[in-house]
């Protein structure tokens, strides 16, 4: 059993709850076939066990240090890393025209997720790396990406993003960052960027920042800033490495987890000029930035995932060898004990990360579909079918993910015991990485903010009827398997409890109380979001099941359990939580500053 | 504003919700009153803030170390550690005629609180001396007590628990260590002890180790444990420090939190004899260690209240004091930031800490004040009384606070963003140590067994019964303020939520499927008990602004705040949990080991 990947569980997403043999008939997917899919995954599960896994551990006791200005990591990083860009990996989205393997992101996707599942700090480097260059193929001049796009796709080089600020971290409508136009087309850059993965490292040639900053005379707040790509070190013409582009390393951040990865302070322009090329128009480059923005998402949503599944196998190894105890009411001493997975307490751990970690990689899976299909379609209605379908999710596919499978790596340590409390096992390791991932690219409460302040309503509410209308489809479905239709009532339940929820927000005149409980209802409105698929998935089960009962039992069985166990567990309190963000509940909002402790 | 108390509060559970003044008027505390008490919780705080709480980030960065069979600990501890112990403050709860304080533990509590807040694991090697020391005090032969207590008492020696095995943590039953008795009424131990806290250190002059362990011919399982001390190095008849005892560090456990205090593998006879002195009776080595683990139980419990006090009241003072973002609706992106407390999602996680916090604090005193009122009780049914009350919240006051202000330092990190994510702030050091409470002592999952498993049916339901009279007392009260009838209503109707659940599960007869969600029904139980301890933290407050409406009115209507906030965002959901408690749901009991990947 693999510690990292379950891939009977990925062939479940890809082949038979979603379509990528459909999606691969494309002309655009021609070299590709379900045969090298698997091929590719098998490379991936190889490099991920044999190159990432083991360092994993030692990454993280021996984090990337500070020394004489720049940031030095350890050997082990580098190595494995060469690794992944000596298999061509980096290039596995690009076009075949860049040298690219022009997979499916669903595919890329899974690729990208048994590295995060092996050493997600790591693999940081890379995956910073590819949205970047997506980036950059869609917003940057041809110049722009004829000289960095190459280099970027190769892995030889690798890209951040540079958006916050010591002094503004969500609020980017606050930054200070400056670029002046020194005539030429190129830019001088100024200011201090806060919180920048890979910001400085030892390991690729050069690092490509993707930095948003304000022109001069620009107005203020968020329609005032502009994208820019900024190198650590100059390019020349011809793509040669140039001068140092006094990208200046101020600091490392010394993180509770992820420690693999280097976290930085930069000053742009100190001590020398900086230089930097305007991505995309002036004025746009918020905008210009979500192309990075929401693939970041997806893939911290992903990340988190991943973290929870890797902690979710190695406590299900565990508890299937690690005798203790025995059950209750068992009276002799000298009986044996049990392997733990027999006790109840056990199994409800167990299942709770089963739920959790399996809902959020459906999850993901059918939004990087999505992508996918968005890629694909030619009809414009459904291509804007599927633009509002993801930016609908997108907000909960990062966030439902990093705020629950942070709470299945709880249960994971729980099921080791002591031991899941200590370095030498990596379940605590996974629960420090994942806890990162409710706070970077949009805190938790930006993403409440932003499902329910903006996409519930977006284009006057099309994306959530469009939503309703997938469940609904759903629910015709399941409505002819008397198994499930308990629980298809439950959930169409639910999906009324959202639309009057969001109903009742938006009849509210205070825009306070409208959204001073957001948070929970990104939360209640991502469990109803999760409980939709994990009833698609009972659905392909129990058809399963029925079909051919021989056939693959034991993971179908498994799949209608924890469907079960999420609506009978998980869902009516979601159910409940709705209910107070409906009464727009301002206990919380009405509370003074001086309440708090009374002075 | 302290970081690591709130003084105001403090009084409030010792003098407005329980009657400190009424205990000290006892003979036993003559040496005590108001003034006594808030000079020694005023030292208590000086300490912790100069001494412990500056040390605290270099404790958990540069943990002790394994040098040559032993364990070397940081400078910084030794010296905090030494001012403790100047202070005399070890002595707290001892009696006066060996040297102590005799303060009740309702104060002592606090005294130790204070220190947790401030540096938990560096003061761990403290407390775990105090219980040890108790259990001699109540256990231990007269030549024992007159040999190990005085050293123990004035903080020269420390003392540990010896419970847990490699092979047998929480399955105490399977303990394997033996103890041969030598015919001159000492024993020689053999065999190797796991997690155990404290086990070595370069602090004290000698360590006195509590260990289980079976004599020869001893029944199987826990009827045949006997416990023994075994000092570290032996005493002489006059009270010397002799030759090394063979307890033999075998290596260290490397935490992800509590890193200042050494968590260790003893093997006990290695290289020599270790001799043990049999404390208690032979084979009563359980209950006896009970005496301590009931004690650390209710101290695990104080400890995890304050962890999460110290990041509430940090994440607090950084909500107050950092400007960043607008309200929603503004528009222009010139006006001031506020500071984030104004946002509404952190008002919420502030309030989240709170109840949460200060609900385990409450419940924390109020078992504290029961075993002081226990040393007092004259009446014998009002000792069983106090006693079964004691017994059946034991659980639940080790597990709730455990649980949920582990949530509360999840909310404290997110209000400090990426700040809060970094070992710069104190924040996610209290979330990495807060993170073993649920683990030691008993897990969550045994105490949920111990709760719905035993105490819920302690004296045929008597236990029970008793805590359901004090809610009903407490409902009384608040029947005649028309503010908190609605509350009131809803304790009430969960309480009868808990006795229907506990009597639908006495009635089942499947031993398994009544006790497979005793977790859940610990964790909903403990809502229903801090939904009490919160209504009666709301009628004093509701009684003290009508009374004095100018008097501390910030304080007051945050009580308030808190307990409707209380009522409303949580104890919904635990009666939730109830119902499928009360079900005997098997949804995970029945899943098999094979369904949870497929194979």
């Amino acid at each position: 059993m693999s510690m990292i990947v379950n891939r009977r569980d990925i062939d479940f997403y890809l082949y038979e709850m979603l379509d990528l043999e459909g999606l691969l008939k494309n002309d655009r997917y021609q070299e590709h076939d379900r045969d090298t899919v698997t091929a590719i995954l098998d490379l991936a599960q190889q490099i991920a066990e044999e190159a990432f896994l083991p360092c994993a551990a030692e990454l993280d006791e021996h984090e990337p240090v500070f020394e004489s200005g720049r940031a030095v990591t350890p050997d082990s990083l580098k190595a494995c890393l060469k690794t992944f860009v000596e298999a061509g990996l980096p290039a596995a989205t690009f076009d075949a025209a860049l040298g690219g393997m022009q997979l499916p992101m669903l595919v890329a996707n899974f690729m990208q997720g048994i590295f995060q599942a092996a050493n997600g700090s790591a693999v940081g480097y890379i995956f910073l790396t590819t949205s970047n260059a997506h980036m950059l193929e869609a917003c940057g001049s041809d110049a722009l990406r004829a000289r960095y796009l190459p280099p970027l796709v190769e892995g030889r080089w690798f890209g951040t993003m540079c958006l916050s600020e010591p002094h503004a971290g969500s609020s980017l409508s606050d930054i200070r960052c400056m670029a002046e136009p020194l005539g030429d087309g190129s830019f001088k850059l100024t200011g201090t960027k806060m919180w920048i993965s890979g910001g400085d490292q030892d390991v690729s040639e050069n690092i490509v920042h993707m930095v948003l900053a304000r022109t001069p005379g620009a107005p203020a707040g968020v329609k005032g800033i502009s994208l820019f790509l900024v190198p650590k070190y100059r390019v020349t013409e011809t793509g040669e490495i140039g001068d140092f582009n006094h990208v200046a390393l101020a600091g490392l951040n010394h993180k509770m987890g992820q420690r693999g990865i280097t976290n930085t302070l930069l000053n742009f322009g100190e001590g020398g000029e900086c230089l930097g090329y305007l991505v995309g128009a002036e004025h746009e480059g918020l905008k210009n930035m979500f192309h990075m923005m929401n693939e970041a998402r997806i893939g911290v949503g992903m990340g988190a995932a991943m973290s929870g599944l890797a902690g979710y196998l190695y406590s299900l190894d565990y508890a299937r060898n690690r005798p203790q105890g025995r059950h209750p009411g068992i009276k002799d001493p000298n009986s044996p004990m049990l392997p733990i997975i027999e006790h109840a307490d056990i199994r409800r751990l167990l299942m709770e990360q089963k739920v959790t970690v399996e809902g959020s990689i459906a999850l993901l899976s059918y939004c990087t579909q999505l992508v996918d299909q968005q890629v694909m379609a030619e009809d414009a209605a459904e291509k804007e079918r599927l633009t509002l379908l993801l930016e609908l999710l997108t907000p909960v596919a990062k966030s439902w993910p990093s705020e629950y499978t942070l709470e299945a790596n709880k249960h994971a340590i729980q099921i080791l015991g002591g031991y899941g409390y200590t370095r030498e096992y990596p379940v605590e390791r996974h629960y420090r990485d994942n806890r990162l991932n409710p706070i970077h690219e949009g805190t938790h409460g930006i993403q409440g903010m932003d499902l329910l302040g903006r996409k519930v309503n977006l284009a006057g509410g099309k994306a959530l009827d469009l939503l309703g209308q997938e469940i609904q489809s759903l629910l015709d479905e399941a409505s002819g398997i008397p198994q499930l239709e308990p629980l298809a009532a439950s959930l169409k339940e639910a999906w009324q409890d959202v639309t009057t929820t969001v109903s009742a927000v938006n009849d509210h005149a205070d825009v306070l109380a409208r959204l001073a409980n957001a948070t929970p209802f990104l939360d209640a409105f991502g469990h109803v979001v999760i409980a939709w698929l994990w009833l698609w998935q009972a659905v392909i089960a129990q058809r399963a099941i029925e079909k051919e009962p021989s056939v693959d039992a034991d993971f179908y069985q498994g799949k209608l359990a924890a469907c079960t166990f999420f609506y009978r567990y998980h869902l009516p309190q979601a159910r409940e939580k709705l209910s107070y963000v409906g009464s727009m509940d301002r206990t919380a909002l009405d509370a003074k500053a001086t309440w708090f402790t009374g002075g």
